[in-house]
């Protein structure tokens, strides 16, 4: 990465070799100052929540870079927490979320970045990735949906499309959260225990669950052939939320102060104005 | 209005005698028990902001009606503050916020609520309207840029156009936020005299200001003429911020409560489910 990480639990995906399996998704190490359990934001979340919101002005200000955040992750793997974690007392004016589901029959008549490249952010704002580009190599790739060829260009166009942003004042940031599977089991679990959460279970989830080595296959060879040196995915152990949305937090913050935007110069005389 | 209203420094229009002048912008009579610099979230404010996560979460799972809120000012009135603070905690996925601007060339090819009504939330969503359709009887009214039959044409197009998202499961809050032309330049000369704030200012601004007394004439009257009964006008006393939001926070939260989202029942049986 051109920037100096912060000292997280986050790992960056930076070889061809990379597994995923060597990623301990309950890594809460350079944390470990910080109790298991911990659910209020800590002192060091708050001020990293301060800088966050200052910097999202400044780029706002500046209005010519953008920053590009995409979340992937298995189903409970915690897209929706992390983004509404990230984005407390940041101004929403600034901010764009993008939500990728299913695609529609519209946008299936095009080709498959259309979609994506059609909610990239604007100058001067951050964009959220809630899913995206890359389900088109996982949920297409574990089912079948796609051949092995098709894959590889996919792929390369993925790559193509990030260098197209990136030639064009957009910072990427790509995080994986990476939870266990019996974490995941603890999660589904809880969603059936608890009434008030029944909405959230969706028995389809269990039948995905069983591709789970398929799909920890897919998102390991998406990350390694989609990692390029100015945009690679960061892996974010996640079983421990409030460790995961420590991580994100910093590495957002970090990647913004390296960007260090500046608000423009006044284009009028500031002495000469005269509020009557 | 349908719901019992809480105790606020708010304004509700429910007259075509109302009048703006009536109303003092720095009014916090219901919360004076609150320091008047009060900067920091207060009890209350964090125990709306609580109720209001939960409520949202329950709209977005009962997935049928949803919440439109219209934010509208003079410059510096605290569009954006009030929107980022309201936000706080919320889940973004959620939320759309939609911030209109002069119109584009597109924009001018079509009736002036075509671009309004692509912005109008989706089910299960909460939409904010950073200014709006009411633009198009306010700053369109000032500078002589339409007559009065199409301003009395744009009332009643707006009143049939509000009732048609009523009519479609849309909750409707409009407020007004009222700071009197002292803060206004209050605010404005704290934009010079602070160079980080300097990109903020317009100086195009201080033209605008001229017409004080216009504008809040337009707005009266559109308040006025705008205001049914299931989607009246709030007019909020704006020049405290604090009071400002927490006033808001409060109306949201009342009529959130008052829709009382349901979550869907379950269309599995709960109990059959086996995680494996």
């Amino acid at each position: 990465m051109k920037f100096k990480l912060p000292e997280t639990p986050a790992v960056v995906v930076t070889s061809k070799s990379f597994r995923l399996a060597d990623v301990d998704p309950a890594d809460i190490t350079p944390f470990k100052h910080q109790p298991d359990d911990k659910q209020e934001a800590s002192p060091r979340l708050l001020k990293l929540r301060q800088r966050l919101s200052e910097l999202q002005e400044l780029l706002y200000a500046e209005h010519s870079r953008n920053l590009l955040i995409v979340l992937q992750a298995m189903d409970t793997g915690g897209k929706d927490g992390a983004i509404q974690n990230l984005l407390t007392g940041v101004n929403p004016a600034g901010v764009q979320v993008a939500t990728f589901k299913a695609p529609t029959s519209e946008e299936l008549k095009h080709d498959f970045l259309w979609r994506v490249h059609a909610q990239t952010p604007k100058k001067g704002h951050i964009g959220v990735f809630n899913r995206s580009h890359y389900e088109d190599v996982l949920i297409t790739r574990v089912h079948g949906m796609i051949d092995e060829k098709t894959c590889e260009q996919h792929y390369a166009d993925i790559n193509n499309f990030e260098q197209l942003l990136l030639n064009n004042g957009t910072r990427i940031l790509k995080f994986f959260l990476h939870i266990s599977k019996e974490e995941q089991a603890r999660r589904l679990q809880a969603r059936l225990d608890d009434p008030t959460k029944n909405w959230k279970f969706d028995p389809n989830d269990l039948k995905e669950r069983a591709y789970w080595d398929d799909y920890q296959a897919a998102y390991q060879e998406a990350l390694r052939r989609c990692s390029p040196p100015d945009a690679p995915w960061f892996v974010i152990p996640a079983n421990h939320k409030w460790g995961r949305d420590l991580a994100i937090t910093e590495i957002v913050v970090a990647a913004l102060e390296d960007m260090n935007p500046q608000p423009p110069q006044p284009d009028f005389d500031v002495k000469a104005q005269v509020i009557k």
